[in-house]
């Protein structure tokens, strides 16, 4: 027996996102066509209204709704401090420690010759231009721990101690190998208190 | 710090699915933000457009763009045997084991005093009157195995039973495949009720 084509469609629409297998999808599609209209027209717009939206801030890369993201757009933060992370999402995590008052830089992404992305993707040029023109005295690498991460982290602390930055790396206090995004606010916490000089 | 009024409310939409907790609703919400724009476009309208196409069948109340979903449109089936389940879902795990060739009726629910769904909710007056007028032989109960489903299955079973019919339960005991020690009480009770000769 084969699902109808709107409900076969609806079940491959959910399993184009990350973690959603076949029994998670199918459930997913039904509770969908189990709810109201108006909630499922509401749940549409909110997906087609935030990728409208949402767009990356001209100074971070941060995902915001303006020109500026919140979080550039707070003078009381500590202009001398600047955290480097992979992904827009990791912000948040480091946010929620409430122990990191400077800046961020996100990367969208981490250094993998196997899949082309090299310094130029990850706007590694820019950032090393904010080091040098903004005052800033510290740089705290915050990619994932694993092998992108570390090399991405070790990239861009050769890069830019020439300028007279010092360069840092979270603490290991995450699980090797893990994602940044999973990490609880403690271990995070003793991440940033754990940071050290890479070189 | 606050996520963006937009981001918020893809976060929100994600949330009001089944089994979505808030990490899992963050991390996909940030997915659709990393997507193409027509990507997370094809993924509303795939939402949009089932939840207008899919309707309830006229005859079992099963899922289906047409008037008669594909089971009750099927004339090869056994015009005799009808299976009534609580939810259409269901219907998908018993055509799955192919071991059922009759028709469905789908309760979209169970018997629930406390939140108000009585035997009219459930439509089992349209199932009796299908016992009734379609030379149904043989009805097999397999609605969900706790309080309300049983409730539900002894319900139906005690108005059929007058019609002539023969009215059955889905076998209850130990799942294939699973370890005697970890079986609940419950399970286990149900299993020694259920005991049949080996040979």
């Amino acid at each position: 027996m084969i699902f109808s084509p709107s409900i076969t469609r609806l079940i491959e629409a959910f399993r184009r996102l990350p973690g959603i297998g076949p029994k998670t999808a199918q459930r997913l599609a039904f509770f969908i066509l189990s709810m109201r209209k108006e909630e499922v027209e509401d749940i549409a717009r909110a997906l087609v209204e935030a990728k409208k939206k949402v767009r990356q801030c001209s100074r971070c890369f941060n995902l915001t709704e303006q020109e500026l993201c919140s979080i550039c757009r707070d003078p009381r933060r500590d202009a001398g401090l600047l955290c480097v992370v992979q992904e827009a999402r990791d912000i948040y995590v480091i946010e929620k420690t409430g122990q990191f008052n400077g800046y961020y830089f996100v990367l969208h992404g981490a250094l993998s010759p196997l899949e082309g992305i090299g310094p130029e993707e990850l706007k590694i040029s820019t950032l090393l231009q904010q080091i040098r023109q903004e005052k800033i005295k510290e740089v705290i690498i915050a990619t994932n721990p694993n092998v992108e991460g570390d090399a991405t982290a070790f990239y861009i602390a050769e890069s830019a101690r020439p300028l007279g930055v010092k360069v840092m790396r979270i603490g290991f206090g995450l699980p090797v190998g893990g994602d940044l995004e999973y990490a609880d606010e403690l271990t995070m916490s003793r991440a940033l208190e754990a940071r050290r000089e890479i070189l």
